[in-house]
Formats: C-alpha cells, structure tokens, sequence
C-alpha cells in the first residue's frame, strides 16, 4: 500500500527496535538513506540498526566504520531504495513478506511492502530520507547530512545526469548548511580513481572501435587483460559509459569475455535508439539507455551478432 | 573602489546604453554572466551589447548565437569575471581604465574599476550575478537562466570542485526552476568527447609512469602525437588532471613538447605539495595546486629536472 509522508513519519514517530535494510551490492543511496534514518532514530532514543546482505563497500567507509550496529528483536522492519524482495539479496532473504515500511524512489517499485513511500521524481531515496527526517523534526546533524549528501550524488553523478532536480540541489544545498563535508565525499567518491582501474580504463579504450559512420562505439573487456592487471569483474564496473560520452555515438556497447569464453554484453545508448530493444534479441534486457545480455563467443561471432542487432536497430529510428 | 549589491544596483538601474565586456578567452562564467546581464537590462527596457576580444567558443553557441548586438556609445561600461585590466584582451585594451563597473568573484581582483562588485567566496561571477538581476527586480527568464546555469557548473566542473557551496546549490536549483535547460547544458558541456579528445587522452595515458612510490605521476604529450592525430596544443588543456586523480599521487606532471624541442611543462598538485614551488626551480609560477615552466630537451633531460624538483618538493613537506 502507497502511502503519504504524515503516514510515514506515524509509523516512524511511534516506533522502537527498528531495523533498517539496505539492497544487495550496496550503492551510496542505499547506504546513506538507511544511515541517514538510523542516526535519526537514535537522536530520537530509539533503538535501530542497519543490515545489508552483501559487506560495505570500502568507498563508504567513512559513513560505515564509526557505529557499533546493536543486536534485537525488531518490532518495525524497515527497507530503503529497495525496489524488490528480490533486492534484498541471500543474507536478507529471510525478511521478505516482513517488511512493514519501505522508503523508495524507483518507478518499479513492486509495493512489496506492508506500506510504501513512493516517490518516483526524487533523484535518490536520500531526498526523501532528507525529507522524512525534517517532518519527524529531527535536527539535522553531521553525521546524516554526510549520509544523505552521498546518496544524493552518487545517485546523480554528482548531479550530472538527468534525475538532478531542482529539488535534488536544494536537498544538497541544505545538508552542506547541515554540516555535510561535500568536499572531501565528492573528492574522495568523483575525484580519486584507483591505479588498477586507471589501467583498466586506459587498456579497454585502446580497443576502441567505431561502426556505423561513428554513430556506435565498442570496447572489448578479455580475461587475458584482467588476469595480466590482477583485476577483477566488478573493476570493470561503468567503463561502458566512456565511449558513450563520445561526441555522434547513439550506441555504445562492451564485449566482456566471460571464463567461458562467452560474452557478457553491456549497451548504453542515448537518443535514437534503445538499449533493451537491442539486447532482447539475445533474450537479455534492461532498460531504454542501459541493457544487457549474454551471446556466445568467439569474440567475432558475438560481435558479428551484436553488430547486426545495433545496425537494425539504428536503421528503426 | 569596492562597493556593495545595493550600490551596484544603483548604477545598473539608473544607466542606459551599457556595454558588457568579457575576459579573453571566454569560459562559460564570463559568457554566462554577461549574457545574463544582457538579457536581465533588455528586459528592463535597456539598450544593452556583450563585447569579447576572442570569438565565442562554439560549446556556448547556444547562448551567443540567437542575439544580435547592437553598436552604440557606451555610457555605462560593466566587466564580468574578470580580475585584471590585463584579461580585457588584444581586442578591447582600449576600454582600459574606462570601466566604470566590475562584477567579479576573483580574490586576486586588481580593484582597477570605478566600482567593483566582489564577492570571492562566490563559486562563479555567475552565482553574483543572479543576485544582481534579483536585486534589480527583474524576472529571470529562461535565457537569463541558461546562462547563470552555465557559469555555474563550468567554474565548479559540475558541483565537483571545491569552491562549489551551498550558496552555488541553491542559485543553480532557481535557475533550473527558472526555466534553465539543465540537463541540456550539462549533458553538452561535461557529458560529451570529441573523437579526436578521446584518442588523445588515450594515447597520452598511454605514456603514464609512476614516480616516488606513486606519489608522483607523469605524462608525455609528444609533437609526433599531436601531428598522428591531427592535434592542434589546445587539445591537450586540461589531461594533466587526469594523473592528478589517481589513488596516491600528489604530483601530476605533463611534459609537452613544443616545436622547438624545449617543454612545456604544467604541474598539478593534491595536498603535501606545492605546484608553483616546484616550477619557480625553472623560472615558471602559478598556484600552490596548479603550475607551469618551460624547460630545455630532450625529454630525458626535462625529465631528469623535473623528477628532481619533485621529489625535493615531497620531501620538504
């Protein structure tokens, strides 16, 4: 059941022991709403905790490290930017059907919840998290308005891609007023890359290639190059978004090898033409700028299919 | 002489005939901020011009190509971002010592107008400017709003930098509300690569190698590269900060050979070292985190001097 912020904050304001759980592979959203509400909570004498199935990512340390999670018997279970139970990951799964609150701000929220806090135009669940805690009349401190900024921006891109809102800047303006060090969470989150996926980045766009008049790019991730840098997958994570960013690509697409020696394939497109319509030709999917499906190797083969499914595809629009 | 928001508005509500003057080599602040003027005094009924040394860059067409500038004898003379006479440019040096009026957010403004607007912990002249046109009681458009929005996001690189307050947040949230073309502007401005920029920082990547424990790192931009791929100097503005990002490095140093054989040598630094230190060894100067000499070849030779300085430079702190 949807239901508005007076209702939320009814079910927040009378409540004890509440546990608050974060999705599976955890992002800066995810991580700071329910941090954000937890040190709420606890300012209001409540006592809460936090839970995630997967560990904290180093990166959000800083909002993680300094507090001691209690163990109890929780009484309000409560989910954050979970857009589905299956989000909760292994570690969690034992709470679907349980959840009584979820706080959320994706479209595809299933409602899973007892009771939702949709709001679809908020760029990242921390913006209402902000909101929530403002109506349950909690000052806001350091310690939430640095949990809140990091969803805020890691969600937009730093406030570059298109969910940022007016809303979106003045929720961020009013956490640095609240304490929020923005500085040193946007250098630390946006301005320091590591020096494995710097070579990482470099090496893959070394493969790049155009097609189509340059109206496509790809890029080839193959086990040999993370085995001779020592990197794994996940280090590869949002690479196939630099070709994308190239001036004429509508269609950007990363062949990964898979130790199979089959592709993972990854698309991101921008106007005129779509990454799902794509990948569902291979039976994968996703959404309309970002797809993603699986296609056997050889590497020719698979870009010989995917080539022919992105030439189409352009030609449709 | 430096004066307050009220007083500058009294000159700006009382003048007609008002010539708008911006610092050579446009960037998206000055542009921005006199083209929000421009617009913000036509609306008032005024007759109004926007003058630069340089040509208007192509990226900020989108402000500068709809309007044409009237010739007239100015009777108010404004400068917009720009912190000494010396900015004015080959083009407009005859307006030296003829400004009646500077609006500017630079600490190191030289005061060589009649009157100075100064506002050094504004991120952008932009974010000044908006409260100028508030003051003036003038309704901002949607032209007005693309261009503050401008100015805003390329002197904070998108909200990254570390001049971007709660003051920028809020002025770019009324801008968007205002009517500006966000998502429009920033995709353009900081979510669009040219091919011929991606290849280059590509193949300058290439050249990276790490000094002093990965303290310090180096890049190469040859003429041989330049000429491969058709590059023009101008193209290279702004690799140097990519090293700068990586994990450790205090130190970025770029090596850019001119067509003599010397170096043009541009150093960034993070905290623990200062750039323009490093570079006074050479007759060179800047800031404390961006800097800039000229050194003899070949490179080995400019190498060899350089690390030198560095690694002095790291040690001393």
């Amino acid at each position: 059941m949807f239901i508005d912020m007076q209702q939320c904050c009814r079910m927040l304001g009378t409540a004890d022991d509440i546990l608050i759980l974060c999705h599976k592979s955890p992002d800066g959203d995810t991580v700071g709403a329910a941090y954000g509400l937890y040190h709420a909570l606890t300012r209001l004498g409540r006592r809460a905790a936090v839970r995630c199935s997967d560990p904290w990512p180093e990166r959000f340390r800083y909002l993680t490290e300094a507090v001691e999670m209690p163990e109890f018997d929780p009484k309000l279970i409560v989910a954050v930017d979970i857009a589905g139970e299956n989000l909760l990951g292994d570690g969690l799964a034992g709470y679907a059907g349980r959840i009584d609150l979820c706080i959320d701000h994706h479209v595809s929220n299933t409602d899973y919840a007892v009771c939702t806090l949709l709001d679809a135009k908020a760029a990242a669940a921390c913006e209402i998290m902000y909101s929530v805690i403002r109506h349950l009349g909690v000052p806001v401190t350091k310690p939430m308005a640095d949990a809140l900024y990091t969803g805020c921006i890691t969600d937009t891109g730093c406030f570059r891609y298109s969910n940022t809102t007016a809303e979106t800047l003045r929720t961020a303006a009013e956490l640095i007023e609240a304490g929020a060090d923005s500085v040193g969470i946007t250098t630390a989150l946006f301005e320091t890359v590591s020096r494995l996926r710097m070579a990482l980045e470099n090496r893959v766009m070394d493969t790049l290639e155009y097609h189509f008049d340059g109206r496509c790019a790809s890029i080839v991730m193959s086990q040999a190059l993370l085995q001779e840098l020592g990197a794994k997958v996940e280090d590869l994570e949002g690479i196939v978004s630099i070709p994308r960013r190239i001036e004429g690509v509508q269609v950007a697409v990363a062949f990964r090898e898979n130790p199979s020696g089959s592709y993972k394939i990854s698309v991101r497109t921008g106007e005129g033409a779509d990454a799902s319509a794509i990948c569902r030709n291979f039976g994968g999917g996703g959404h309309v700028r970002a797809a993603g499906c699986n296609v056997p190797g050889p590497l020719e083969h698979a870009q010989a299919l995917l080539l022919d499914a992105i030439g189409k595809e352009l030609n449709a629009q």
